[in-house]
């Protein structure tokens, strides 16, 4: 068990100040004037400064990062079947290793105050699951300063690459935390076939869902529903994320709201990076209805995309533009999407600034919640489990 | 004069290594091992960073900003009509001074590279001309640091605030550089009689004109229709320019070419923020076709918007975020909408990274201007007419 932290001088979430302690990895105390209980506990001056939990990043692709090496002009065309078959290219002839790729960039993300991540990890037959074991590995060494669930993703797709489904399941058995899919229709062309693979995989083996949807308009939500239809009769209910989903952005109000109803009944969650140059997902309306909505950098500096820092406080300032958020509501749900509505989505228990919760926490200055969306400030002081594992931007491990 | 300044060992606009002379204000020289002429010359290491031209802000509103003041929750409705509204009510209530808090926007806006800002300024029947008046005196001071273009600007209507067509003229008079105008159609019910009366002042004047259009679809291009009629018969060709034009990314083809000619034949600039949550004037196909295409902060923490930090590679990341610039060309294009194609708007002289330019640059570190973009580096040194104003982010002025 780590040392007590005792962090003097901070408003938790932007509240009243206090002191808060950290003991056995969990906040032990709030409240005014703690002292120390152990001799050798750390004593840490938050000035003023406001405490946070621990940022989720939802939705990563750390087998992917070019993090670190000289500039990999981006060549892939603009569908998803281009970026798949470019990034195939690519990364054959650049020959890297998954493992230090992932470390740097695991490393960014904790300098930037996360404490969870979701990471896909690629599965195909070429790759097999190798990129898997990478991370798992990764995880191990990472794992008193960030906790990573590792989603099997079939980015090849599942019925045209045949051996897939067999290394889906081959993944989850190694140790991956989730199945993933990928545009059932549009990728595989055979949407139902698709769904019924890697639901059949996640119900024999008890683990839950997350599906990437680019699928736009009526295409992408009919899935939405066999998905959910899928949730309800394998027993899912609560274990599923539909990452993306732009198609929910794209329907008239009526279509949205069956839509809508069956993401409720399922409690499936949803994931959006708030891009700035297609449909959304409406955050609002799926928040008002009960819908864990969270967010994630998604790929960061790789064959998909040169763009992206693993913040997930500029991902909230994205995500707040991309919603059009300005008031003190908006900007807080933006805040949401990368703290609490992530670890509804990814199950974490003891999530939170209050006693008993986890010790995972960020210190910054702002202040108030709105402001630190708007203004991003510079993470002073990053805790996991009640370790000091980043300090001014800088991660230690 | 300034003394000489001798940055060594720097890539001008990331292409081979070089020492760059900035003298009596200019780029002297540019080559290998360069020496100080004068023996009080500043001879800076810069360390194989880039050097860029100094960034180009053109759409700033710099007489609104809360910056450095408590958090003010944003509190005006969705639509234009009622974030004038509210801004007044707002403002009314703060009483801030408009220099104060110029300054402190300036000054933040040079800290990150901005060397020319275009800024409008609020003229209406109330403020009368004391925004102006405030702007003029904070361009006075900050004279050496940064060059200012101001728009007189209408923001509650023309027309339906009578008196206000007699305060642009007295505006101009007094020293704006350019008349502005806003949603002829949409906010003033009469396109024809409000760029009427403003093209009058700018043709009689000899200034040039910026006009804010964010009405949307067939109403906003047929506007741009009448803002390129009007540029003809005035004889304002290349010294108009049209800010955000949402609806030149909501027509079809045919209309979007028709609007595209116009534009072209009257050398009309636009401007996009290259915001997420609306439709955006296509910049690539405007930027081929030789349209000069520039962007801008736009308010910073005022009352239209709690977002923003005057950072021009952040706006620039926004842009090509906004377009899915992925390419290293789409990087550069947007790139370019923060520096030349802001100078090509503003019609500034001297601009760029050639001997006889300006000596007005950022030193950065980064790879390329691709990579800059992508990782809005902490801006090393800024230098404004062969002045150093600002120095690891900070500005000196």
């Amino acid at each position: 068990m780590p040392n007590d932290i005792l962090i003097k001088n901070v408003r938790p979430m932007g509240g009243s100040t206090a002191d808060v302690l950290i003991r056995n990895g969990l906040i032990d105390q709030i409240g005014p004037d703690l002292a120390p209980a152990q001799p050798e506990a750390e004593t840490i001056d938050g000035d003023g400064g406001l405490l946070i939990p621990g940022l989720v990043d939802g939705h990563m692709h750390i087998d992917k990062t070019f993090l670190g090496l000289p500039w990999v002009p981006h060549q892939a065309g603009p569908t998803t079947f281009d970026r798949i078959e470019t990034e195939k290219v690519v990364r054959r002839t650049m020959q890297l290793s998954v493992e230090e790729q992932a470390a740097k960039l695991i490393r960014l993300a904790i300098s930037k105050g996360t404490t969870h991540i979701r990471t896909h990890v690629d599965i195909d037959p070429e790759i097999g699951l190798s990129n898997l074991e990478a991370l798992l590995s990764v995880r191990e060494t990472f794992k008193d300063a960030v906790s990573i669930q590792l989603v099997a993703f079939p980015q090849s797709g599942v019925l045209r690459r045949p051996g897939t489904v067999e290394l889906l399941e081959e993944a989850v058995k190694a140790g991956a935390d989730l199945v993933g899919g990928i545009d059932p229709a549009g990728l595989d062309q055979d949407a139902a076939g698709h769904l019924n693979a890697i639901f059949d995989i996640a119900e024999r083996h008890g683990v839950g869902l997350d599906v990437h949807l680019h699928d736009l308009g009526e295409l992408g939500v009919h899935q939405i529903d066999l998905i959910a239809e899928r949730t309800r009769v394998h027993g899912l209910k609560g274990k599923v994320a539909i990452s993306h989903a732009y198609c929910l952005g794209m329907v008239d109000d009526a279509r949205f709201g069956r839509a809508l109803a069956l993401l409720v009944e399922n409690d499936i969650s949803i994931m959006t990076t708030g891009a700035a140059h297609y449909p959304a997902a409406p955050v609002l309306r799926l928040h008002e209805a009960g819908i864990p909505v969270f967010s994630g950098s998604d790929g960061v500096r790789d064959a998909w995309t040169p763009h992206g820092n693993a913040d997930m406080l500029e991902r909230a300032m994205l995500v707040a533009l991309r919603f059009n958020f300005r008031t003190d509501e908006g900007l807080n749900l933006a805040f949401h999407t990368a703290t609490r509505g992530g670890a509804d989505a990814l199950g974490l228990e003891g999530y939170g600034m209050e006693v008993g919760c986890a010790g995972d926490m960020v210190l910054v200055e702002g202040e108030n919640l709105q402001e630190v969306v708007v203004s991003r400030p510079v993470r002073k002081l990053v805790v996991k489990a009640g370790r000091i594992v980043a300090r001014d931007a800088l991660a230690f491990v």
